[in-house]
């Protein structure tokens, strides 16, 4: 089931896809070959390019469809590649999608800086929409990420973070930005306020569901779909929802053994299949699971006031995938 | 007759830099306390909120004086301030404004996401101005300023670095955020097409004055009056004008004293005066002061087009204090 909807959303998105990646291409216009090499290098690691599809349909099931909306969802895979450099120097991550992390290749200067023109060529194709409402959304969006990553860095370790700060956390570092693409394709469109609201909410479900999914993944996937480690996050002393639950349900002597886990930097995979055990039996898994299911319900929900259309389809094809991926 | 000019800016600029300094405090507004800790560290330390005043008279110069222009100019203190942080990380400097830098005191990527958050500050009030086209040339900043750093960063210790590629550094790194400043009074008071040019003009070559002087100071300031110790450049490895000139004037002898002072990471006070000599005998200090004297000449040149008025008055003061300033 899971390879027949992404069958689905390969084909029907495919076009869009190819003129994304030509877009993305066109609109990055380094004076120096060093920003090429480093802003290409995460730009076109093969991105599923989530953020600017979920723009284009968005915009489109509003009833905006001039071509100009593929330029447009660029804005979002550059903010996202922006933050994702800003963050791995932050997290000293090794591996993303498969390939050594920027910061591994040059130094944390040249990757941070290299962040900055990301997010000035957002900036760049946003200024075109010629919407100041455009430029309010992305700039709360970058607000609202740089605060999230240092809330993450503040709770690090903390083997106290409740499930509401995991939320605020994975809202800030994840939800606005997609919401912000969703939201956006309804300005641009220049949507009634009811279906800019239901855009939102849409867009909002989904990036908790995508997040939950990701933290699930991080136990539950091989190093092969992951193109990295799993179990990162609890290396990072990142607690997410699996770990959090189980600890609340946990007796004395899984928390002990969980809490030295998490203290340890490094796992045997033997150990790293009794941590997972774990999360199994105590429930942090299903629970994780469940949570990701009502947002994606949610989010499907949120689009019953549009009539059937392809976009519309194609935007609850991406919720339901949100959480049946494998990477 | 530098104070009598300061003096005059003070007192002609008074009244708006306190509402100015009131914009600056109620537009920051951070969720978590560390942000407002690390971005007050530096944004309330005494800057001199040259790129606001700016903006403000320009677009007084232009008939605009709503009172909007107060909030409209801290967009240009937060940028200034966002990329103060990220430049002091990439830097490595201990000391900015006679304080501590940020990144001695809390970690690189706090520091790093506060700029962030700064950046989007920034934005937010750019947002507010409606126009499309300041956000193009806030973007274009962004973009310009962060490949200005890279490029600075690839030519450090390199004591083959041109005049050209000086003047192509201070450019980016300075001038475009002054003459963005400027050019953005000129939009926002919906100036025509001459008087933005001419406020382009303006801040371009007051841009540039401003860090030929400011480079001229880390060679003849003492450490009391710049608040951190002088010859900080040559130390980080950067070439800065006194010395392009010096060491293409130079001898064998002369010129292997020099390399051999670049290399050391640190000066005794003999030697740094024994420097400050040769780039006196060599002509570097004098021709660095005469480029920046023509660059003010030429911005004040640049205002002719303006009928006289208080705000144009205080814009000519400001090109003048630009080069006679201690600090």
């Amino acid at each position: 089931m899971t390879n027949d909807i992404k069958k689905e959303i390969i084909s029907l998105a495919g076009p869009d896809l190819s003129l994304v990646e030509q877009a993305l291409e066109a609109n990055l216009t380094p004076n120096l070959d060093l920003v090429r090499q480093v802003a290409g290098h995460l730009l076109f690691a093969g991105g599923k390019r989530l953020r600017p599809l979920l723009m284009i349909h968005a915009a489109r099931m509003c009833g905006f469809q001039t071509g100009q909306e593929i330029e447009f969802s660029t804005i979002f895979e550059y903010l996202h590649a922006a933050t994702l450099l800003h963050d791995d120097v932050v997290d000293g991550s090794d591996k993303r999608r498969g390939k050594p992390c920027a910061h591994t290749l040059w130094d944390a200067p040249t990757v941070v800086l290299t962040g900055d023109f990301l997010l000035a060529t957002a900036l760049v194709i946003a200024a075109r929409t010629k919407s100041p409402r455009v430029i309010e959304v992305i700039a709360q969006i970058t607000a609202d990420m740089s605060q999230g990553e240092i809330f993450q860095m503040e709770k690090k370790g903390n083997p106290d973070l409740t499930e509401d700060e995991y939320n605020e956390i994975i809202e800030r570092k994840t939800a606005v930005l997609i919401q912000g693409a969703c939201r956006t394709g309804a300005i641009v469109a220049k949507a009634d306020q009811n279906e800019e609201i239901a855009l939102k909410n849409y867009g909002w479900h989904l990036g908790m569901a995508f997040q939950m999914a990701d933290d699930l993944l991080d136990y539950t996937a091989t190093a092969d779909q992951l193109g990295k480690n799993p179990g990162a996050d609890m290396r990072e002393g990142k607690l997410t929802l699996p770990l959090i639950y189980s600890l609340g349900k946990a007796g004395t002597q899984d928390r002990e053994w969980m809490l030295a886990a998490m203290a340890r930097p490094q796992f045997e995979p033997a150990e790293f299949q009794d941590l997972k055990e774990r999360l199994m039996r105590l429930g942090g898994i299903e629970y994780t699971n469940n949570r990701a299911r009502v947002h994606v319900q949610s989010a499907r929900t949120a689009l019953d006031i549009f009539p059937e259309s392809p976009s519309k389809h194609l935007l609850e094809l991406i919720a339901d995938y949100a959480i049946l991926r494998k990477v």
